[in-house]
């Protein structure tokens, strides 16, 4: 580090004392930062769930991103792992590689944005490293969470005849995306913006995974992050079965839908972009939406065979040339 | 991926099911990783002790270093975290951000270093997240180990009076790293490869930390990281305490005394050198050394006050100019 046109950072201690140590202060097994390990005792009938992502500056967010919305986006990625396995967030441990465009005001916007997010979804910084890099910074978070022994959501389990459902809406990140790449400018502002937000601050369902484990009738589950296709193959290839998906029972939100109505060449896209951290799940015959306050809606069907297939109002299968969002 | 002089490297799935799938075989809350997130049931009566660590290719190892070693090495110090701790080590999680260099070869070698050191400790991967950056290799690593609930050993806790301990010998590590930049021509070959093996494959000491977790006495621990110096340090910060270390009775390997005999200078370097992965603990009056096969030598006291002081054999303060190892 102190290589630059900044002012150079403070050491590793200082930034942990000053940033990161007060950001663990409600959890007492993370003892203040000041030892190498935390401890946590799992509350009993629970075993925990546990996720790692890592984000590459220019690769998963823009170094232009705001630091703040950068913080809780890598948070809300995680949770929206737990969030697919019916988990209770408890913390998680983050490790930072820093690049030289980071400058202490970087730090301080990151942290606030970490501290926002812990406040939102009760969480607690339990540990981790800072260290530097002469390349882009590189963000790694362990996240944990708990579930009732031996309930966590999987995505194998899906049956033929279980109905597939998705919550909120579909293809909303990879507008979002678009936008801030200063496409879509047919678009109304009001749209443009509502797609960067959601980009920029996915919204883990949280409470809605857990209201799912806790109705016992789901029988598999994942997040959407790879986009809507890709991640049903997944469940499909856990699963051993196949998946159908009705494309227009697919929910768009009011922005999406003006995109489609501009270009009708979006819809693959909506369909194959990813970063929605929606709940893509499948149930059987006695499920019922519960009350999360997220909307679900029913889009396909779980048949044997393997494999997805999106099918056109008409019954007619799309073909999808577009690939997952592989993230490699 | 995919630039540079160099076969392209298969997708992230495609490298996960090949090099990591196999890695979490063991552990069935890994769920071979097909899912992303893992789940694990503390067993009854212990808690989770957590430590994170970022290693960044041209710091905290050299591009050159074989990527089995690499492996273990990244591993190893995080085992040496959870063995301060007293911790048995359960698994980890690991993300990976892959530099340009990075082939197939590396990727295969570093899995089957990840594989030995598995073996070795009983540990499982138990997930992770593998993507690419045009930067430096980026490793992050999420160890989780188990306590008894309640009996983790921390860095507070020392009280005037205890005795100070180490494990081992100290300041192989930066003087292997100094073989390893060509210096300290004059030490024989066997020493000089001593110290380089020393190097690249710390001996975490988990035996040892769950001994003297087991016997009751210790009072601190920590695990030697930063440097002898600096680690007495931190203990003497988180115990509201001073600590004497008598330079004369740190234990030193035979190729760190040859060393010192050809330079008087090297002592200071040694004492604060890093990467020994030694653990270093106060005890009360109570105390005898465990039979776990690791020497333990005594090599100070705990007193009233604040900081370290490291004397000589006839009782004077040695001034330390050099640093500790600050990985920052």
């Amino acid at each position: 580090m102190g290589v630059g046109n900044r002012a150079p950072l403070p050491g590793e201690f200082a930034l942990i004392r000053k940033y990161f140590a007060p950001l663990a202060a409600g959890f007492s097994g993370a003892l203040d930062l000041e030892d190498d390990a935390c401890t946590y005792a799992v509350p009993a009938g629970h075993e925990l769930v546990l996720t790692a992502d890592a984000l590459v500056e220019g690769r998963h967010y823009l170094g232009t991103d705001p630091a703040d919305l950068i913080a809780r986006k890598m948070l809300r990625v995680n949770l929206s792992d737990l969030a697919a396995k019916g988990a209770k967030p408890v913390g998680y441990l983050m490790t930072t590689a820093l690049g030289p465009d980071i400058d202490e005001d970087w730090i301080a916007k990151f942290a606030a944005g970490l501290a926002a997010d812990q406040r939102e979804y009760g969480l607690a910084l339990m540990g981790g490293d800072t260290v530097a890099t002469p390349g882009p910074t590189t963000l790694s978070v362990t996240a944990l969470g708990i579930v009732p022994t031996g309930r966590a959501l999987r995505r194998r389990g899906a049956r033929p005849g279980d109905r597939l459902f998705v919550s909120g809406t579909i293809g909303d990140g990879i507008l979002g995306l678009k936008v801030l790449r200063a496409e879509l400018l047919e678009l109304g502002s009001n749209h443009r913006d509502a797609l960067a937000d959601r980009y920029h601050l996915p919204q883990p369902r949280v409470q809605l995974g857990a209201a799912l484990l806790a109705g016992g009738a789901v029988t598999a589950a994942m997040d959407v992050s790879d986009g809507l296709v890709a991640d049903a193959g997944h469940i499909a290839d856990a699963s051993h079965c196949g998946l159908i998906i009705h494309a227009d029972r697919v929910p768009l939100s009011p922005a999406a839908q003006e995109a489609l109505a501009e270009d009708l060449d979006l819809l693959p896209v909506l369909l194959s972009g990813g970063d929605d951290y929606e709940l893509l799940f499948t149930a059987g015959a006695g499920f019922t939406a519960p009350g999360s306050g997220t909307p679900v809606a029913e889009i396909g069907a779980v048949v044997s065979g393997s494999g997805v297939k999106v099918l056109d109002r008409d019954g007619v299968e799309i073909p999808l040339t577009v690939g997952g969002w592989q993230h490699f």
